[in-house]
């Protein structure tokens, strides 16, 4: 219910902001709509203020609906995109930082749709640390068991002694950083408005830009690699940057899942740029064009500077497995996480070793502290039921026109909120080939891959009562 | 060991079978080097005759691998296939019942090499009841709950009181079956020599076959629904057979698995069916079209009397997941076992009730009866180690000249034993387009599908001392 008041503010910021640019129809009837709805929600606040993890889940997802809903008014009102599912699947597509696309002239949109575009991944990446912070800061051990294994290692729990202050901090770096980013590509020449966006983009990881060519329309070596770095900057766990603050930066060195997602880019950059090399002008423009679009994979941002469809089929492999890796745990970035893919990782040997000698007693460790057997089973559950889900989605998603490997990429591009897909849904293609059901199948995707499951699921429980 | 000593008869009796057709060279220096390498190894028995399980699991891989380099020989001396790489994938392809071939002309081959092509499907089959029961009827207790997982429920306990005595029986059921397929077969016009192959392939849920066009040759109605039916046959556990002659009818058809095994054979092909209606002549030709192809695939077998490549992209997904699953626990085919697909659906289903209602205790449960925990474990460790190996293999494989949806195929075909993938590695076509480094990886992949990961992952603990 809280965030159902906090989404009624944003639109209306922009709102604000948009009076510059004429568009106060298609703006201001859904900041009525949510204003009202938030008055009313907030009016009727119950008296039994302790939100049980169920209802908490429930209503995280349906907030997440609504708004997106609502978000995709704009849009529709504006008449830039005239169809509902389509309006549907993109605000979804930004509010999940997914930067999938149904449009196919980008450029052609208004700047305040542009605007709005963006800030939804803005909002959406601020939303995913509202949404871990409000799980977490919950004294429900059993919501606990579910959310730790994500953000996995003793740090979470150090930071959250109270979740109001760290919220602050979280959303200090989110700004700052937004805020560094935007000066940085100023400096390279980029205009202020695309600026602002691209870094609302970056921020988010969601990938939305401003011109159908993405960042590769600025032909430029300095903007390509200062949107590298921070899109793996946004795509490390925040609580680490609390830890820079406080000084702690040797135990940020010794993270675990820090180490092994900068070894993931480092090595499949290398990879890359190898494979590549024959097709590039030279090696700098290899292993920069390798580079941008690893971190933009990784960290599910989809920017796009190369046609990686075009890529050899080396490389195109790569980047669909850095789909699957996704960023690291508490950030902004989906996916299915570093930590995870670690945690599964050592379970995989701990198996093996159990096997070769059932006798000695295996933990799976992260950080050098061994992880509850709860967490562990918690994760591989978690891969369990994402592919059930993938697997269901890729079937219906078959019964369209796109072939194997793009409806596969398709899925793949949704759950991991990655963006671009392979073949004709690559960085320079849109979804807008797919049937109205599909792009409803993709969103419900999205918000899974987003919400990281458990709650969107949890809406069918209402049904069932 | 034991099992090496079993290895040095096959070739001998196929030997003899085959001093009619006048291949003695071929054939004889591989059996004289499998016979005296039997011998010497039968002669330095080993006083401890107790085989542990580690001792047991990598004995049986390195058995694998020395009878598929063997087995290879005869192709290489007669010339029918002249790359080493090539003779060690098709054997392996062979024994592990994969059914994926090298060759491009196969109708072409010398009538022996195609009688010891189907015969090591024939083996192989039959290998891996051995291997099951080899392990099953271990006593100790911790290689049971590896295995178990696989067969499920309370049957094979039941059954293998005496291991020698229910391995004579399953045999008898395999040769039986096998038996009354040839008969059925050359009953609808097909020739002997045709007959016994294609029995062995599908008693094997192997595919290989006599013609370049696979069963589609004999352009037979009757055929066709003969071979359908003894796939679904051969993919049902052998445990069950047992429980048909002691007339414990009711309990088999109560079985969970092969419940869920012969909805999904039904629901895939009516789907298929429906699907792919429009391109054939009339309903009857869909139905067995698609009956034919989704048995060939659940199964393993890799049949094909449709080229499938050619079909609608749903259902071409619905066959890609068909090979995912596989055929029963305790049959001959391979795949993901249609039990711990059950399982891995019912664990799902659990954590999300779980998390739904914390307070609950949920237990999974197989045939009415609660499953350890152990075993859950144990086949989510299962897929976890499945995938990553899975993923491995794809991004090497992906360096050759296939495009993603092939290479994807390839890796699947190959580590679930099916045979024939996607695109140019369809029915009609041939893995003999990669290199013999990813040939051997595809060899690793069958190996480790059909011998269920742990044994072959074992032998490189032997390189760690």
């Amino acid at each position: 219910m809280k965030i159902e008041g906090f989404a009624m503010i944003c639109p209306m910021i922009v709102g604000f902001i948009y009076g510059e640019y004429d568009v106060i129809y298609s703006f201001g009837v859904p900041i009525v709509i949510l204003l009202l709805m938030g008055f009313i929600l907030t009016f009727k606040r119950p008296k039994n203020n302790s939100i049980y993890a169920k209802e908490g889940f429930v209503s995280v997802a349906l907030a997440w609906i609504v708004m997106s809903a609502i978000g995709g008014l704009p849009f529709l009102i504006s008449g830039d995109i005239p169809s509902v599912a389509d309006c549907f699947f993109e605000t979804v597509s930004g509010f999940t930082t997914t930067g999938a696309t149904i449009l196919t002239d980008i450029d052609g949109m208004s700047k305040s749709c542009h605007f709005w575009r963006a800030l939804t991944h803005w909002i959406g990446g601020m939303g995913i640390l509202v949404f871990a912070l409000a799980i977490l800061s919950n004294n429900d051990t059993r919501t606990m068991h579910i959310m730790r294994a994500e953000c996995a290692g003793p740090k979470v729990g150090r930071i959250v002694s109270k979740s109001k202050s760290t919220a602050r901090i979280l959303y200090l770096i989110y700004i700052i950083l937004t805020f560094i980013e935007i000066i940085l590509l100023m400096l390279g020449g980029m205009p202020l408005f695309d600026s602002i966006i691209n870094s609302f983009s970056t921020a988010g990881t969601g990938g939305f830009s401003i011109h159908g060519t993405s960042i590769a329309y600025y032909n430029s070596s300095y903007i390509e690699i200062v949107i590298s770095i921070f899109m793996i900057l946004f795509g490390i766990n925040f609580s680490l940057y609390y830890l820079i603050i406080t000084k702690k930066v040797l135990q940020v060195l010794k993270d675990e899942e820090l180490r092994t997602y900068i070894a993931i880019i480092f090595v499949s950059t290398i990879l890359i740029a190898i494979n590549i090399y024959d097709t590039c002008q030279n090696a700098g423009k290899a292993f920069i064009d390798a580079l941008f679009q690893v971190s933009a994979t990784i960290t599910s941002t989809g920017f796009a500077t190369a046609d990686f469809t075009e890529w050899p089929v080396f490389s195109q492999t790569v980047i669909l497995m850095l789909m699957f890796v996704g960023a690291c745990a508490g950030s902004t970035g989906g996916g299915l996480k570093v930590s995870r893919v670690i945690i599964l990782f050592k379970t995989g040997l701990k198996e093996i070793k159990y096997v070769l000698n059932p006798r000695s007693v295996q933990t799976v460790k992260l950080n050098g502290k061994a992880l509850e057997n709860e967490i562990v089973r918690g994760v591989s559950s978690y891969i369990v039921i994402f592919f059930f889900i993938f697997f269901a989605s890729w079937l219906m998603l078959s019964a369209d026109k796109f072939d194997v490997a793009e409806t596969f990429s398709a899925v793949t591009a949704c759950m991991n909120n990655i963006g671009p897909g392979l073949g004709r849904l690559g960085p320079s293609g849109s979804f807008s080939g797919f049937s109205d059901a599909s792009k409803y199948i993709l969103s419900f995707d999205m918000l899974i891959g987003r919400l990281e499951i458990y709650p969107v699921l949890m809406i069918f429980s209402l049904f069932k009562k």
